[in-house]
């Protein structure tokens, strides 16, 4: 199905301008793996001139497979009185090697005059030049005039001629920037279908939420005829953030029935965002529309009544459809279905007969109150589900542990060292070990007390350890979930830990992640 | 000057069905002065027939002068086949004794037939009657057609009817609801346009923010010529939340130019944020449009050297207009004027001549390569300066610390440990303490240290504790950067530490916190 309006992912690149959102490159890729799979069209990695993480990022992503994804290289025109080919910023921009560069140039003739201080004529040449080098190179290019709607409004002459300069050089999508999210949308209404009616060009829509209006403002622009949403999972970004895609996306899709990402895509829809919240390290927006945990919670006493009743008279669409749950706050109610589909998603022998069901159920709800979260933590959910059917088998037996952490003034260093104390069948075993801090130590003490009864241990790596303070308000008391990603070369799985104190929450989740491996390496005989 | 459009907050209604959202009357009487002096049209105070709360609410604001506002009381039309002299709710809104009744009825067939299950002609006398026994009695009557969208939609003669029949009874505002919020602003224009052809009572527009377009919705029906809008402070409510008049009544104001409130008053704007977030306990959206902490926050170098050069050139509004202010947020992407805005914001004596400025940027690089971000962390950024410009006096000298956590497998209980030893002058201090984790130990033995020194140490505590594991794919060796903010009743500040190792990471950050206390308490002097 071809999209009629294709969504333009730059969470990567303007979503990391939101204050306290730092991606490394690798968790770049992840998301941008994610992205794809979920079906965006477009994925903007970075500004490859700006920092070596961008360009990073670009040489790893050259390597991959994208399944419908197309990457795309962020940067500038070439500066004033310069030619392409000797241009850094457009030679990083070639070095990239990808199939799309989005390019940003100036609109507003305020700009042109006082922040970038060249002529009009030259900025035309500029834009003019820059697009023309990349699409005489095969590239598919989009023009980003940054400032549109402002330099519209004041000198709309000059305005439409930075989008001719580009059109003329034939640009694919001329995308229409709100820099400084101060529009309305009539306005924004008005100006796209004036440049409608004034070029031929494919347009593109650039929003920021500086009024709270950034997802009204791209929709408003569809209606025009847009065909290009640019916006950021979660709506990060710089001030008040970019134009939230989770939203767009499900807006174009269910509400207003546009053909964009396909609508069964929708339903991982919660997933993604809280994914990329994850890597991010962003607390989850619980009201965020459409995927927030609230989003679908029903409180007042009548709303759930009637809810109850007809599911649609105080629900817009179904939960289901973005991957997310009616809840009722008064009273929680059962995610029976839920578990049982999980459990069977996972391939566990469990029925909707099964009796220990809900004994499962109690204790998840049990744990879900304490702060463990299953989502990211399938393996400590499988062997949740094992223990309460009475079907799992201890693989070893924990009599303690230690960490000692020194450090001295002397010379500034400090050292680390944990001791593991466990038995299998009859014997005991207790190892040292010292680590970098006291999870590391803790790990490696532990692998070393069991590699000798369980050698496919030593295949086992940790690839993701993630921290959370919950209610954080109680400072270094906090209750704190440590969440790891665990491989052994052929799968990777995830484990969960909650506590006060911040090892033990780590050290469940790691005694989780050895537990699962011997337990799935069981299953297999 | 009279209002052209008329606020009206149910932060107190509406807003408390939010989750996690929860007034005492006191608080609620409290917000209302607030809402009063900030000059909202209309205050909703509660619904007097569903809990004693809410009546003593009324009670209370009875007895005040009110400045600006009218408060109002809310409930639901008379009960099927029953008079209002004898139905239960409606009397419980007489007795609020407001001047201000709001009453909700119903709009939509299917809510009509399968929810509240009476006949069409039912629904029309209950609305009917209800409105004209209160207008009888002297009251400003405000109709809230609940789910009025989805009911013109699936019927709409039936929809006007219901709006008909509350203005035959002389209703003062016809207030359209989008229940559900599933409702897009092209749909709201040409709804209310249709409304206002066909009725010639005033109208009103409230808003559910289910699709992220609640204050879009909101200023649509504006431009069709509704003339009150019925929201929320920082958009608490149900689900994905109610109209944010926060951003309304900026929107109205500054961008619309309507008139409404005063534009005098929106410089408490912000101040009004905090405040409710504060009684509500609820953590302040730090994107929020406007008030936000990062509302006005700069990153991006380009950008940063631009709006030094022309302020509107990034920046919609000017901050001061809402009570905001322009920060600059010392980043990867800094540049030197970030660093100097940085430092002179922060009111510290450093200019563009300022000879350590290039080691302070050379450090503050290194410093964000090595995983240290200075965003959420101005009192490590501003010891950092402080000891680049040698102005730096230690107030203690660290000798060491040592951390240990046991845990035995015959009670699965653990206990953590941990002792500082430090100089102060001449005199060294060594002290112990035990705590819910390694941190919270070494919190409590750091402090017990240094409170027969610095007595004000006993003032400050931590109010947020934040861990990120950068480059997590490293496992549990991977680089941790903690965040620490602190307060002494005073102010906040925030401080930062890496390291390998988690609790020397966090131990940086508590040294950093309780420096920068004392250093701050000694500036002042």
């Amino acid at each position: 199905m071809n999209p009629k309006v294709a969504i333009y992912d730059t969470t990567l690149r303007d979503g990391t301008q939101g204050e306290g959102i730092s991606l490394s490159s690798a968790d770049k890729l992840r998301i941008a793996d994610r992205l794809d799979a979920f079906g965006v069209h477009y994925i903007e990695g970075g500004w490859p001139g700006s920092n070596p993480k961008d360009m990073e990022f670009f040489t790893e992503a050259r390597k991959r497979k994208w399944k419908h994804a197309k990457i795309a290289a962020f940067g500038s025109t070439r500066r004033a009185k310069e030619v392409c080919s000797r241009d850094a910023n457009i030679q990083a921009l070639v070095d990239a090697q990808t199939p799309v560069v989005t390019m940003v140039g100036k609109t507003w003739s305020l700009h042109v005059r006082e922040v970038i201080r060249v002529s009009p004529e030259e900025n035309l040449a500029m834009i003019g030049d820059s697009v023309r080098y990349f699409k005489e190179r095969g590239k598919e290019v989009f023009y980003d005039a940054e400032h549109f709607f402002d330099g519209y409004k004041d000198d709309p002459a000059y305005a439409l001629a930075t989008l001719r300069a580009a059109q003329d050089a034939g640009v694919d999508v001329l995308v229409l920037c709100d820099t400084n999210g101060g529009t309305m949308p009539h306005e924004v209404s008005r100006i796209v279908a004036e440049v409608k009616r004034q070029l031929h060009a494919a347009v593109g829509i650039h929003t920021h939420n500086d009024c709270g209006l950034a997802v009204a403002n791209a929709l408003a622009a569809v209606e025009q005829g847009a065909s290009q949403v640019q916006g950021t999972i979660n709506g990060y970004g710089e001030r008040a953030g970019n134009c939230n895609i989770t939203s767009v996306m499900a807006n174009l899709v269910l509400k207003m029935g546009i053909p964009s990402i396909p609508r069964e895509n929708l339903k991982h829809l919660r997933e993604l965002s809280l994914f990329v919240d994850d890597l991010a390290n962003v607390r989850p927006d619980i009201r965020q529309p459409f995927v927030g945990a609230t989003a679908f919670a029903h409180k007042g006493g009548i709303h759930v009544n009637a809810v109850e009743k007809v599911a649609r008279s105080y629900e817009h669409i179904e939960p289901e459809l973005v991957g997310n749950r009616r809840r009722v706050l008064v009273s929680e109610l059962s995610g029976r279905s839920n578990v049982l589909l999980k459990a069977q998603e996972l391939g566990m022998e469990v029925n909707k007969d099964t009796p220990e069901l809900r004994e499962i159920l109690k204790q998840l709800k049990e744990l879900e109150h304490r702060g463990y979260e299953f989502e990211a933590a399938d393996a400590s959910f499988q062997l949740l589900v094992q223990k309460s059917l009475k079907r799992h088998k201890p693989f070893f037996q924990l009599l303690g542990y230690r960490v000692i952490m020194d450090r001295r003034a002397q010379d500034g260093q400090q050292i680390c060292e944990a001791s593991v104390k466990l038995r299998v069948g009859e014997k005991a075993e207790h190892t040292v070990a010292e680590g970098d801090g006291p999870v590391n130590a803790l790990d490696t003490a532990l692998r070393a007390a069991l590699v000798k009864f369980y050698p496919a241990i030593q295949k086992v790596r940790l690839v993701d350890y993630k921290v959370r303070i919950l209610d954080s308000g109680a400072g270094t008391a906090a209750k704190t979930r440590v969440i790891i990603e665990s491989t052994d070369g052929d799968s990777i799985w995830g484990t969960v830990g909650v506590h006060d104190n911040i090892i033990e929450a780590s050290w469940e989740a790691l005694v989780d992640s050895v537990e699962y491996k011997l337990f799935k390496d069981e299953k297999r005989k």
